[in-house]
């Protein structure tokens, strides 16, 4: 696959726009579900008032959420709260992002029954939100209280991110525990990452030397991808794979060492999306290896 | 294997006997461990009287143990200790089914020295009783809480079980970091789960779509089991196997992708029930492609 | 092997030299860096002065920073600052070791920008020196609080390690989250474990039954090591391998099951320590079965 | 007057009735004032639903409340909680007492605009429930934990009352800060107390040596009453007086030392009960050396 | 005194100016003390940086400094941080009221050594501006929610203000432990006050009933004025002083009950505003009854 | 009274000596005590052992207390534990005030029932002991922490001593709620000191303007003592006194404005100390005016 087709989106940079239907739309939608479940549930009222009922903005409830998740005694929530407030307040992409990926797990995820149960609850969600903070630093040379953030992240949600690692929109981290990104990581859009997935270096060299992740792509559980090799757009990685060089899109990478499903020659070429459909096992039947 | 010969038993659900004699001897033996240990550790003690010398049982111990552990700045302990109390001190099973944890881990795990280390010290203990409370939530309609309550069992101890998951009694999660248990997934009694485990789900189908693990089955640490697939009772899963179909009662699982050891037509037959012996290892001599 | 060759250092005793040149040097760098980070982000510097600038010594500043980490609402802060400060100040070697794991993450991470960086913010070095205290406290029969520490490690850190573990210096633990260490396990010096990384053991028999890692091995993430086997110095764990037994010194075993690289007869021999070079991926060219 | 008049209420010790019509329909109006607070102010709603809106009773509220108010880093919430908690259910005489105590407020000070208000804001009505758990524990012999208790009581609220103290129901204790009551001192039923207000000893002669203050007395701000004196009921003490000797029933007592309106021989007569009233300056007109 | 005359300056309403030359001063000269103290005193470096230096302005410094100091386990810090900042920010009296009470701390009070440690440490200063904001949210009739406000004002400082009071510019709230001010006081600009000292109403008669007191006035401390009575423009109140009627301008009541220095017909006219001279005692040659 | 006559004794400054055997008794018997309570009373053992049975010397104790005491989210309590542990390690006079102290609360206070009772819950001894600290810290020129401290011992305890003041030994601060002692204050040993006193200034002037308080003075709740004024040594003040200007030697001064008992031309004569004795009452039938 030569490297000038990957197709690794840039992220969106603008930073001016007011929020738009959709982040009005779904906010609406997280409102109402939280008044909801405070009704039906007295003891998770409180719970739901402070961290979204009382806000007048989706930018200020995740601001105020990730301010009190990943805050120390050493970094007090005032703190954090004021910066995520002030990086999502400004940066329009920041908040489109986080909208994307609300919905990504919204629709890819049968056990999410609601945006605002994603909203509250998914680590992984929160701490890629939390993630594009520590990266907005980091581009601009704030680098200490990036890896600073990176940190925080890293002991709450057990959710390792460079910095400096570039992830794109329509993002879903599935479970989310073990996931490690590395400084020149670079993920596109609509991609799923189940738990316990590393996008690792190859070692001390420095420079580029992390994964590039296209589009669309599905990466399972436990899959440890290694190097600056390149996962085509829509490719599917098996649970458990290891990979340590590119896989061409739309294909599906299983095993460790990893081999493609369909032969290395002629890969059997997947139809659908496989970030977005979450097919993790169908290609069972075309694994020849697969005995018990 | 045919479905029906399955053996995953059902949760006991009787709500009303008082402490029976069991759970009596382990909760004075508990005492008496923490008692030694406080008066040999005057650093320990005071953590030893709020945890466990100052409660008049096991289930007020525990729901003041687990409160601490999982509150957070927004969710408060007096909230969840209140809570758990209610559901320990109102079902009987939930108290039966703590004791036979600790039991298992007492027997089991060669490291575990007493009951109070387990009660006190083990993630994987601690976050299995928060979960029977989330499924107990669960099936009473109590959705948005059970939901809060797995994100901060997943936060905490970097355990993931969603709270419609249903657990048998006599459950070892050893170390339990990293541990995923998706939402129809089904966990039979006298089941030892090492870390890592994923029982995963395949994709973004609804459904009935995660493993179902027998009675007495071993799984070793970091083995993915994808899809609405039986573990046979007594079956053992070897470390860092992927398995995405059906493991026959009695045999080994081992590789990526998971053979059974003795092959697929005559597998070897498991003479005792690995999920109470954690033998991970004795199948080695018969696992032809292990060449080092 | 013969196991008589396998080459784990024994742990420094030493417990009287005051702080030599290097520790003194290493922490004048820390305090020169942090200095600098809060001249330029002021956001960050309270964390940096609490945490660094405010303390006289290096033990000052871990004792501090792991004291604030690891406390709960039940094993306060005040409690475990004195337990790191006390054993810190009067364990030489406890603080030559720090020094020496500093060092390494420095040299051998190419995402470590600075001593002050690891100090504060690597998982691993953190859990890592706690460890060591808790070490400390199980050597000198203090077990009740050496596995309340270990259990206070896996949850804030999600890093587990028993503290009868034996382990070396110049260790890095990169990333570390899901890192799990058995009671009968020994670490070489100069090795460097990814995260993921399981010493485990072979089930519930008592007795010697983990890994012994000799010097400068490289073990990559998601790595399984099982049972009193033996890794010889210098050699290298592929990512994702599940190792069962021995592995000759300066050889490199990959896969699942693990097989030695250019075979079981005549391995290939690896000419630096890749403990130290870091070099994950270079046998790719060698491994046959890798066949995208 | 002869001491054997002094009326002062013995308190009432029943611990069992089931909450009665009054304290029902108390708990039903806090309830509704919160839910419409909530409504109003989305920034206090969580706030409301922690403190009130998520209990089913008003011991349960209480409890909370005074739970997280008084706990600190070495004693916890959780701790406290359950020691509210445990008094309050099965003590009817201490819900009876609030709910008199609430009423007092409500009636008595015209800044208390609701029932909510004085259970969430009044520091003197928090004080007083709290004692009157530390009295009962007193009486129990329970003697530390009522010493506990009443400093932080002392701390959180700079209300000191002495555990031992007997205090009457109806009371309302303004303010309240400052306010010292002594060991052998006796409230009597429908009291108001300003702030600073001290019912002190005589020395440091043991035995009985504070206070005895009839039913429906008022003690304005500052005053201070010292010895085991007898302050008849339905008697008003002037703000700032300091009391040294009786003072007879439903006279008024001012100044320092304290002098009798109307003079020692002939006091003018009170015709409301002051306690009742709050009338703090009538008498002035009276006061012959006010000479401004 | 003809009541018309009483000089009780109304509040600045005005919300829209920019940081004005002497609040740019203020902040400048704190900024100074605070960079300076932190240099010389490492230990309290990290306090400095996290209350005045991480800030970039006075309004978020001051908003930092009370959300952490008046926040609760219900009531969290970044609710009120968030509240504070929204008031200071868009109300620009309440900037300019602050500053003008720094100024008179450190122009009063000769152990107010720096603006910083007014700004830091005097808790009658925070409570001041704490209570300016609660005032803020009564006039737009959040009435709850500045309750409560007053309520943690009054546990944390021990100061007690109800929100509807309105106070000047350029207080001094000295010490402040114990002061207590109702609902219908009113406190003109550049007023001294005491610790212990009561503006207290006449009972439970509704509508105006607290003292109102000029510009200029020093309430010495433990006074006591109770009802709807004029403390006129530069008058002096002595230490422990019980005022129940008006006071004219520039006299001096002293004693309980309060007589006037030189007099009732003739009262010794003050010369300078006690307010701000702050002269506590040079009226003493002129009580007649001082006799020791 | 000549001012060469008051006897104010210099406070000790000797750093060196050893506990003597009178610290070690006070020690072992507030030891006894708190096992004693432990084992009566389980909800308290934790409390008990957290801050008095886990250390093993008084001076560790009371730092450990007073950290947890005074710390706040941007001081924290490891921070002021250090800082309170080096400054009783290093300074012997202030562990010996400290017991000097705790005997004068056992001593004079009826209600104080054992030695631990007055170290963990007194209030006016805490705030004591961290004032010397304050001190200390003032004298050494560390200003901006010693106000610091200051502030929070008044936030905390209501107790704001300016960290300038000298106080001796065998200080008994009763109830000490509201207690206000301004920069250059003296007072002697053995002085018992209720609540709400006053030891101020006369204004604005700089320079030596606070009262010397001789030994042995006795100073009743509410008394306010304004100026550079001399209480000379057995003094008594009575409650709610006002003193301007100098009380002689074991004379009584009552009232607002202050008289003296049996007159100024010849007072009578105290023949016990007042603050050893605490009688507060026995004037009465001299005092004239009291007239009830």
């Amino acid at each position: 696959m030569p490297v000038g087709e990957l197709r690794v989106s840039s992220q969106p940079l603008a930073t001016e726009p007011p929020p738009n239907n959709d982040e009005t739309w779904v906010w609406a939608q997280i409102k109402a579900e939280a008044r909801r479940d405070a009704e039906s549930e007295p003891a998770l009222a409180s719970y739901l008032y402070s961290t979204i009922l009382s806000h007048s903005s989706l930018e200020r409830s995740l601001s105020f959420h990730l301010g009190n998740k990943l805050c120390s005694s050493t970094l007090l929530s005032t703190l954090l709260y004021d910066l995520f407030l002030h990086a999502f307040s400004t940066d329009y992409s920041l908040r489109s992002a986080a909208v994307a990926d609300l919905r990504a797990a919204r629709e890819r995820d049968p056990a999410c029954v609601s945006f605002s149960h994603c909203l509250l609850n998914y680590k992984g969600f929160l701490a890629c939100q939390a993630h594009r903070v520590a990266h907005k630093l980091w581009t601009q040379s704030r680098r200490p209280l990036a890896l600073a953030l990176q940190s925080r992240i890293a002991d709450v949600f057990a959710v390792d991110i460079h910095p400096a690692a570039r992830i794109g929109k329509g993002i879903l981290f599935d479970h989310a525990t073990g996931v490690v990104v590395g400084e020149t990581a670079v993920i596109g859009n609509n991609v799923s990452i189940l738990h316990h997935v590393t996008l690792g270096g190859t070692g001390k060299a420095c420079g580029d030397r992390h994964p590039k992740i296209g589009d669309g792509v599905l990466i399972g559980a436990g899959a440890t991808i290694l190097g600056n090799v390149k996962i085509g757009e829509g490719a599917k990685i098996g649970a458990g794979s290891v990979v340590l060089i590119d896989v061409p899109p739309r294909t599906t990478a299983v095993g460790n060492p990893a081999r493609l499903v369909g032969g290395k020659e002629k890969p059997s070429q997947l139809e659908d999306i496989p970030g977005e459909s979450m097919d993790h096992t169908s290609f069972i039947s075309q694994w020849s290896d697969y005995i018990i």
